[in-house]
């Protein structure tokens, strides 16, 4: 199975896939779509298009979004919200189901504690993804989610029931 | 000229059509985007899908969206934001460029204050669109945005020069 971890953000919308066979996670990519200038819809355009671009080229199983705000200020949440609002309609429109995460349980699934320091984040991705070089603490961020995700889905089962549903539709098979 | 105003809302998104001739302005259509039930990514999906269907069916030459915010509490900021990046992008992918607007400048341009209250906007929505019916409370908001952007494009002189653009573009003409 292989899962996409976005981390939102307007300026930057941190991205990252990984490969789920059992319990090995294997690194395949992650970068950060920029939207710096112009209006604001031209913006979310953009960063509709990267991600989409990126959907297209690693064609991932599932995809999982951090859910955070900003809470001291409205303006900041809005613009957040914003981009966060593309960050879950791309993974939609490719037919996805998108799995949501608050900050703390991505970091007590990647590192154990649920106030990680954002360090001790990016040192639990490297372990979990040897090798792997990361664009920056947007795409470290997106990498986590991925990463979160993927131990849900198995922890819960629903990677089997995921696979068998994912079999049973390539036979044409239907349940009812 | 034909002017697409949206109230977003995740819940109910408000759209209004109307045409503009010189200081005419002539009701086109409204309605209310729908998105109750499901995951916040479908919602998304469903609500990208039913503006895109607006756009297509209505092709407005621009769109405004009003610019507003909830300051008092974060998730509902959030969750208007995610409404409002669908909003804004859907306009952009059809081309065209989005104005936003504030409540109270809405209010200002179709009342004549910035406070007034939401049955003096719906009275004056009417008074400017003879014989309209309103789909609802946002369909109404998502009017008097589409006249806010009619006459702030006016009265600054835009609406010459995007027909002079427009007419440019039709034979294929360059400006440098």
């Amino acid at each position: 199975m292989r899962v996409l971890g976005i981390d939102p953000g307007l300026r930057n919308m941190g991205w990252g896939v990984i490969d789920v066979a059992g319990a090995r996670l294997t690194h395949v990519a992650n970068g950060i779509c920029h939207s710096e200038t112009g209006d604001l819809a031209g913006r979310l355009l953009s960063l509709h298009a990267q991600l989409t671009a990126v959907l297209a080229r690693f064609a991932p199983d599932a995809a999982a979004v951090e859910h955070t705000f900003v809470n001291k200020d409205a303006v900041a949440t809005l613009k957040l919200g914003q981009a966060r609002g593309i960050a879950l309609l791309v993974p939609a429109q490719a037919g996805l189901t998108v799995g949501e995460y608050a900050p703390n349980a991505v970091k007590k699934t990647v590192v154990g504690v649920g106030h990680a320091a954002k360090v001790q984040v990016d040192h639990m991705v490297r372990l979990h993804l040897p090798g792997v070089v990361i664009a920056g603490p947007d795409a470290a961020d997106a990498l986590a989610v991925a990463i979160c995700h993927a131990h849900h889905v198995q922890s819960s089962g629903r990677l089997e029931a995921a696979v068998a549903r994912a079999a049973v539709s390539k036979v044409g098979g239907a349940r009812r």
